[in-house]
């Protein structure tokens, strides 16, 4: 591994002093590109650009050929572990994922396999390799992957829900094999995060997309142990130095104190918690990461520039500050205003 | 005005000492009933269903025929007041509401009416004076608008949005034209509340269904000040003695401490703050109303019936606590399931 030449998202999840605020953004590798679309049209549809090793490389780096960002996230989907364990993903144009099969009963849980990453998930292992490789150090690549809670909640409604009835009743009427799905899901990104981290990702992140839907209570039943799970599995199997980026989208208040003692690196907070607040409540145990409102990027430059500045004042003196959106960015967005908002991040963080 | 038979909403939304806590739900009055879809079907659309205070009387009084609320809400749609100044309201089948026309310029706001809502919303003010009389002080009656934020969203985008991309970048790129129809909204709210007031509602609860998508900073510059706006304009007005609940879904944090110094007497909670957070949050300036996750309605009985308990018991000891799901009924519920809740209130908070 050749060393990196900016690790500054690195020192800045390790809470060590940076000479500016280290940003990237949630799906900087997207639909907003017209290069991405480019490519996504040569491959013929998501999956398949997803695991194509150096289809997914190409627009895993798109965007840092635009912006001065200081990391890349690679290119793939949430869904590819309820997918190795056989319940058929695939994307019906124009409505987002959906599962041949679907989790209803405890048998089918019983039944499913935890999928051996090296092998099942090659595909992604391939396409961090080839990344990493490229990149050249040049900045720090992230792996992800989805939180358990969220993983159950496309695996019980069959996709995209809007109310998570079904997995919400599932959680309440099923809590065993709730519990016995939430921990096989958990063990299975154990090992796929390590596989990631063996493959070149130098920090993942765990997308906890749907946290925010919970009532705390049943967050703190359903979601926060298997996010505890995967960061002392991890620790456990010897990545204790790979920082891990937690988000729970749509999650506040005295939970986020809970997660900031969960034992990884950082935090990412949506727009909707002022990071002051979000500091004051994780108490400096975390790095955050965040967390301008994504709709910023539809205004005007100064107005973006004005309200970078806000992200950062909320934040306030000390190090552990990533710079990212609450978010991810829209596929109607210009380009060009992530430039703008990256541009303003590195000026108005330096001192 | 004959005296209510059952003012137990009133007095707990006035932080007296009530026998049990009195309960309600949000779209107690809709789709989940077959009764209400029978008086839907033979209205023929939403808006006629809306538009005729017999009709509008009946769905309204339907759910207390069938569980023991302590209250009802009277059947209308928060796009009334826009409808009012000519914006043009229809529901396209399976769409939601739409806009003919949609709010694009300075020029656009300048134009907009303040409604008279004696005159331009006569039949709103007629269903809820039929109802008043029909219920004979049996519960009260509560009327509702939606916030101007929440409303301006729908006049910005032309209807439902998912991100509020336009809606956001009007406030950014547009501020002093955002606060001019902001303020008139809000005008023209404290009329249409005075005006229910006056026509038989008991209490009134201002939606701001979209709150929560803003950040902080954002909400403390474009929705709050308005719903401060709303009631301060009541009271001073002469209705200080009416209860206002304020609701912004998706609001948390330390901005429901600003929402409590508003004057309202209440504040609607959603499920994802725990109650008990929010009293600490509001200091017992308000009562608050909520906050039982919707979704716990498609549980067993014996679940509903221990989450009700798990509400009860997360706003802990004293006065001020109205019941209510943490958002509105979804049409698919079985009925008999708000049955269960509203009995397991009343059983589970009497001493």
């Amino acid at each position: 591994m050749k060393p990196l030449k900016n690790d500054t998202l690195l020192r800045a999840l390790k809470r060590q002093l940076t000479e500016y605020t280290p940003v990237w953004a949630m799906r900087q590798a997207g639909r907003y590109l017209p290069e991405y679309r480019a490519v996504r049209a040569k491959a013929g549809s998501f999956m398949a650009l997803a695991t194509n090793p150096e289809l997914a490389c190409e627009v895993t780096i798109q965007p840092l050929r635009r912006f001065d960002l200081d990391a890349v996230i690679i290119f793939s989907d949430i869904l590819t572990i309820p997918d190795a364990m056989g319940q058929g993903l695939f994307f019906a144009a124009g409505e987002g994922p959906k599962f041949k099969k679907i989790i209803q009963t405890p048998a089918d849980i019983e039944a499913l396999p935890v999928p051996d990453p090296m092998d099942d998930l090659r595909y992604v292992m391939d396409a961090i390799a080839l990344t990493a490789k490229t990149l050249a150090g040049a900045v720090p690549l992230l792996g992800f992957a989805g939180s358990p809670w969220t993983l159950a909640t496309y695996m019980i409604e069959g996709g995209s829900s809007k109310n998570f009835a079904r997995s919400k009743a599932f959680l309440l009427n099923q809590p065993a094999a709730a519990h016995q799905l939430l921990d096989k899901l958990a063990q299975a990104t154990v090992a796929y995060l390590a596989a990631q981290i063996d493959s070149g990702a130098d920090a993942v992140q765990v997308f906890d997309s749907w946290g925010g839907v919970l009532s705390p209570a049943m967050y703190r039943e359903f979601s926060l142990p298997y996010l505890q799970q995967i960061v002392t599995g991890l620790r456990q199997a010897g990545y204790a130095e790979t920082p891990v980026i937690l988000f729970s989208k749509g999650v506040h208040g005295s939970v986020l104190g809970d997660m900031a003692a969960s034992g990884a690196h950082a935090l990412g907070v949506d727009w909707t918690t002022d990071m002051n607040e979000a500091r004051q409540l994780t108490a400096d145990k975390v790095a955050l990461q965040g967390n301008l409102d994504p709709c910023v990027l539809y205004a005007d430059d100064a107005v973006i520039r004005r309200e970078v500045q806000q992200v950062l004042n909320a934040y306030g003196e000390g190090p552990g500050h990533v710079f990212n959106l609450g978010h991810g960015m829209h596929p109607d967005m210009a380009p060009e205003k992530l430039g703008v908002m990256v541009d303003a991040v590195h000026e108005l963080s330096r001192k």
